[in-house]
This record gives structure tokens, sequence and C-alpha cells, in this order.
């Protein structure tokens, strides 16, 4: 056990493509040639593609919660009402947002571990019938729980209000049907399903929210999103763009469209399944049970057992590296991504050594017994049958 | 299991040490300057105290059969007598090269999957007193056999002759104690348990060896080891050297001295010990149990399943190469590799799609027993205590 091989399982940054890894190298280009345009255009044509949207899709030199801050501060007025769902520490972000730019949040909070309700929605939007935004999580990422947010546009469709998603661990590993549901800003960012590094912030926009900002009254120079449209449409982005980033990127697109949108979902989705199945059957809880997201599963540590230890097994025994619980979950959970990069090798791997480590911490785990629910989860999957079992 | 990553499980090219791999961004160097000057005898020094040698330890821009070659073309005479030992592809190897250059060859040959002994060499060089060199491979990839060089050594050291070790997998897989057992030439190559891509060969040289290359009459130029040592003592190599290759290798063998030579070694020792645990509690056969080599292992494919299924299988199901048997072995054997960049985690992965495959292909196993006995070893090792069992 001396090589210990780096294992990213975070649910950001993800594992990178090597394709889109390597594409860096031929980052000596200028951004304000025809060359660059070229590259520039394809992959906000393939980006439109991979969101799946006839809505504009612009890309934003920043991180993801500088996309969100775009939406607030391109969209609404100062003391604009809007509702906002709150289930971890993302949807926290959204209530600080939402303040710091003088909003008017109406506040709709569950547990941790738990979802806000499409239901809980419709009833604020009656009950504020002048709210002009719902802003939500399509995956929280700090429990691993996912929203309804097909309920959630089916009541916002019918209000004046947007409804405004951060599907920055949504995106690729949820169906998100942006114009068939009315998804109107959906938020993405790069080192998630994009396989690429941290850097590139993403938003579609519908034409209902266009419509918003010509009202806006909020401050912003550097998110432009009407600025940075009208770049776009000429094969341009409104300020220096992240050159080395903007190539990956189109490598990523490249393999995602390749790979088919739907199967890098479908990739999230058993992973995330199996993983369900092999921590239970090794006798641990999910954090998040009820409506669990593709994008990360948040596993409880066994009873006295500091989640801390765990993440520190992974890293000092493996060279895996796994989340903490943020926050006040700290120490009560860790967390295991699948979102992008992942396969049902890098499961085998992870769960192999999980059950070591518990075992060496003291939790009494049968060796290969997580990994054999794998192992059937992908017998069932890929081989249409019920695999051989013998003593 | 749409996203397959892929894996090299083959006993070269192995899987690439990632700060190796990054070096090669910095290849734009001229390899006449100081500059390249002090990378050059830094290779040269640090790949002779990996070697763990006080003699001369060349690299040249060749594959490792290019460095066979010129172990023969520079230290003998035309019409020389040599023992040349055989168990595989290899060791036919060394019997058509001795050949090609016109040597006298008195082959030792034992059945694919066994090994020549050390016996058997002493008795040749006793029935041959004039033998000037014997032959061997450290390690045969082809069958997964390692020869018993130190017990060679001992018999060749009280001969005229000179040991010539093909240890291209045999490096950081077994220990070669080249000053204390007297291993007069020791090749390796590149893309192996050094860990970067193809390309470099390296041979070290005994003084006795070199005493041989005073009479050498066979035709060499382009390798001529005696131009490249000179050259070497003033830091340069004799031709161009591969820039980006040696710039690769000078940040592999930095890991190498980090990590330890002897903790390369007992890693692979370690994975190479559980593939055979685990491949024999899933009831398969080792292909070479009686002196296992812990470069690569070579196992049976269940009776009546062509070993190509399996080779077939790991590729298309899960992205990972291994090797088929070469020869008349294809077909029967398959081959995982252990030398280089590996660790525990790889072997999970490997171990848990093993079982699937042959499960697929009709072979009973019990998903997860494989695994379990890695992790078994696993335990014991690193936990120092058994591992606790649970229903």
């Amino acid at each position: 056990m001396y090589i210990k091989k780096q294992r990213l399982l975070t649910p950001g940054p993800t594992p990178l493509l090597p394709r889109a890894l390597h594409a860096m190298m031929a980052s000596d280009v200028h951004h304000r040639t025809q060359d660059f345009q070229k590259i520039y255009r394809q992959v906000l044509a393939d980006l439109k593609e991979v969101y799946g949207t006839t809505n504009d899709v612009l890309p934003l030199v920043s991180s993801g919660s500088g996309a969100m801050e775009a939406a607030i501060s391109n969209l609404f007025r100062r003391g604009d009402k809007v509702i906002v769902c709150t289930a971890g520490k993302f949807g926290e972000r959204w209530v600080s947002m939402t303040k710091a730019f003088g909003l008017n949040a109406v506040v709709l909070e569950s547990p941790y571990g738990d979802v806000v309700t499409a239901a809980r929605v419709d009833e604020a939007l009656a009950a504020n019938p002048d709210a002009r935004g719902v802003f939500v999580q399509a995956s929280e990422t700090s429990t691993g729980a996912a929203h309804d947010v097909q309920g959630m546009a089916a009541a916002v469709k019918k209000s004046n209000a947007i409804l405004v998603i951060d599907a920055i661990t949504g995106l690729g590993t949820m169906p998100l049907d942006i114009d068939g549901w009315g998804l109107d800003v959906v938020i993405g960012g790069s080192q998630k399903a994009f396989m690429i590094p941290p850097g590139l912030g993403f938003l579609s926009v519908s034409p209902k929210a266009w419509e918003m900002a010509k009202t806006c009254d909020l401050p912003h120079f550097y998110f432009d999103l009407k600025k940075e449209l009208k770049s776009a449409q000429g094969g341009e982005s409104s300020w220096t763009p992240a050159v080395s980033l903007i190539i990956s990127l189109g490598e990523a697109l490249k393999y995602i469209k390749e790979l088919g949108m739907n199967k890098l979902i479908a990739n999230a989705q058993m992973l995330a399944q199996a993983t369900r199945v092999a921590a239970t059957s090794i006798g641990l809880e999910l954090f998040s049970p009820g409506s669990p997201s593709s994008s990360v599963t948040a596993i409880k540590a066994p009873a006295g057992m500091d989640s801390g230890v765990i993440v520190k097994g992974f890293r000092n025994d493996f060279g895996m590296i796994i989340a903490n619980g943020q926050g006040s979950m700290k120490g009560q959970i860790f967390r295991i991504a699948h979102l992008g990069y992942f396969d049902f090798a890098d499961l085998f791997s992870m769960v192999g050594a999980l059950e070591l480590i518990l075992s060496a911490n003291g939790y009494p785990v049968q060796f290969g017994k997580g990994v054999a629910a794998v192992q059937q989860i992908y017998a069932d999957a890929a081989y249409q049958k019920e695999a051989v079992v013998a003593g």
C-alpha cells in the first residue's frame, strides 16, 4: 500500500476528462482572433445542445456562485419579493445573496436532508402573488437531496415569478427539461458534470427572464447578461475569456455529445443507486433517503464514529478525496460524488476502501459485501440477467 | 455503465505518473544547453541511485530491445559461446538476438510457466568453461515467472562469463542487488516500473563487462556504450536525447527516490500476492505458480473459456486494457500487471470487474469474494490486525 493514487470523489472539482485536460495545452491563442471565435461559437452551440434548450446559454468567467449572483443582479429590482427555498448550505447561499442585493426574501426552509416540496412553493406563490422569483437548488450538494424542480416549475409558470435554479450539481445528474417544464434560469459550473477545472459559470435565460431584465435596477457591470448575449451573438465574450477553460470545455462538450447527455445522467443515476445500495448493505444510513440526488450521496457515519475519521482514512490510506459534511453536518456525514467522469470501477475501489476504513475503525464489516451489491447492480443493468452465484 | 475510463493494466506501457506526464510540457529546451545538461546529469545520478549500483548506468533512445541488442553488440565477439536461458517469449528473443549477431548460443530451455534454475546454469557453465556470457530474464513477462538471478550470479561469478539480465519488467518489482550479487549488465525500459512512456532503454555495466567490451569485434555504431559513457561523463548523450522523456524520467526518478525503491518493489509484491490470492479464491489457476513474478501475474482462463473473452470483457465492459497470452499461450491465459504506478484501489476495480466478466460468461463466481481476499491482504498489511468480520 505504498503507492496511493490521488482520486477525487468530491462533488466538484470532479475528475478531469483526460482529453479535456490535454486540450488545455493548446491555449496559446489570442481571444480576439477568428481562430478563437470559431472555438467560442462551437462551445456556445454545444453548450446549448447539452443544456437541451432553445433559451440563450451564456458562459461567464466566474465560479458557479458568480453566475448565481448574475441571475439576481441582472433580473430583479431592489425590494422585489422573492421566494427562497432552503434545505442546506447552498439554499442558505440563495438567502444571503438575495438579501445582499436588497431583495425581500420569503424563506421556505426545510431541515437538512429534507427538501422543500413543490406544494409549499405553490402555496407560497398563492400567498405572495407579487413574488417575482423563486430560488432553489436542483440538487442540494451539502445534503445530497434533489428538489422537484419540475413540480415547482408548474407552480411558477402560472405566476408572474421566474424560477431560478442553481443546477450546478444538478446538470448532468438529473433530467432538466428546460423548455418543456419552463425552467427560467438554470445555472451550471465547469468543475461539475462538465468534467473540467473550476473557473466557468453558465446560465440559461428564458424569454420570461429576459423580459424581467428590462426593468432590472440593481447595479451590475462585470456580470452583464444583456451585454454578454450581444457579445455571444458576435462569437465573442464581453471580457477576456478564460481561454484554456473554453478550449477544455469544447473537448468536454464534444465528449458529452458523443456519449449523449441522457447517458451521462443515467451513468450518475446508476452510480448513485449502487452507492446507496452498497452503503445500506453494510448497515450505513443515508442522510437524505427521501429524495436522494444522483450528484452526490451523503451517508451518515456509524454511531459513535466521527465522519472525519472516514474522510481521513480515505485520504491517508488510499489517496482518495471525499467530502465531509458542511457546517453543522461536519463530523456527522460523508459525501461521495457521482457527477461527471466516474465509472463503476471507481465505485468498486471506493466501496472496497470504505469497508476497510470502517473495519479498521471498529465498525464490523464483511469484506466485499458492499462491493458485491455494486457488482449486482452492474450485472443486472449490463448483462440483463441474474448473476450466477455460487459458494 | 456508460462511462468507462481507460485503465492500463498491462505489463508495459504502464499507467503514467501524473507529475511525470505533466513535466513533458516543459520540453521546449535545446539539448545542447547548460539548462538541459543540468537535467541530464541529475537524471544520470538518480538513475544510478534508483538502480542501486556503483556501476555505470546509461540511458539510450530506444526501446528495451535496443538496450538488449547494445549489450550483445558492445560486449561480445563473433562466435562467442554464450548460455541462453529461455522459458518464454522474451527468452526466445535472447536466443534470436544472440544468433543474429553470430554468437554460439547454448540454449537452456524450460517450458512456458516454468523457469531455468540456477543449478542448470551452474552445470552448463561447468560443461562450457569457454562460455563468455549468460543471458536471462529477471522476470519473464510472457509467463509471469521470475528467475533466480541471485543464484545464477553466484554461478557466473566463478566463471569467465558475464551475466546479462533483461530486467525490463524486473526492475522495481524484485530486489536486484547489482553490486552485492554481481549482476554485470542489467537492462531496463522507461515504460515499465519507471512509469513514463516508451522510448528509453537503460543498462548498467559492470567493470567485468567493460573489460569484455575491449575485445568486442561486433559491428555497432548507434548503440556505442563506450561513446555513451564518455558523453555521459560530460553530462551529455551521444546522439540527440529524447528530451521530453528525459524530463519526464527526471520527475519519475524523484518520485521513486521519495517513495523509496524498496517500497516501489514491496508495493508490486503486495499487489501481485493479492492478485494471486484473489484469483485462486475464485477458483482460477495461476500459470506460473512455482516462481511467480511480481511484475505481472499470468492466470489461466477457466476450462472451456478463451482468455480472449476475458480480455475483451475488460476492454468493452470496463475500458480496462489487460494482456492476453502471447504466441501459443494466446487464448489460454490473461495477464495483469503490478509494475510501477498501481495501487490497491486499482486492484479492487480489477478484481470486481473480473468477477463480473467471468460470471457474465458462465463461470460461477460469488460476487465480492476475490475483492474480499484483496481487502484481507490490505488489512493484514496496513492495519496490522485481523479484520473484523461480521454477517
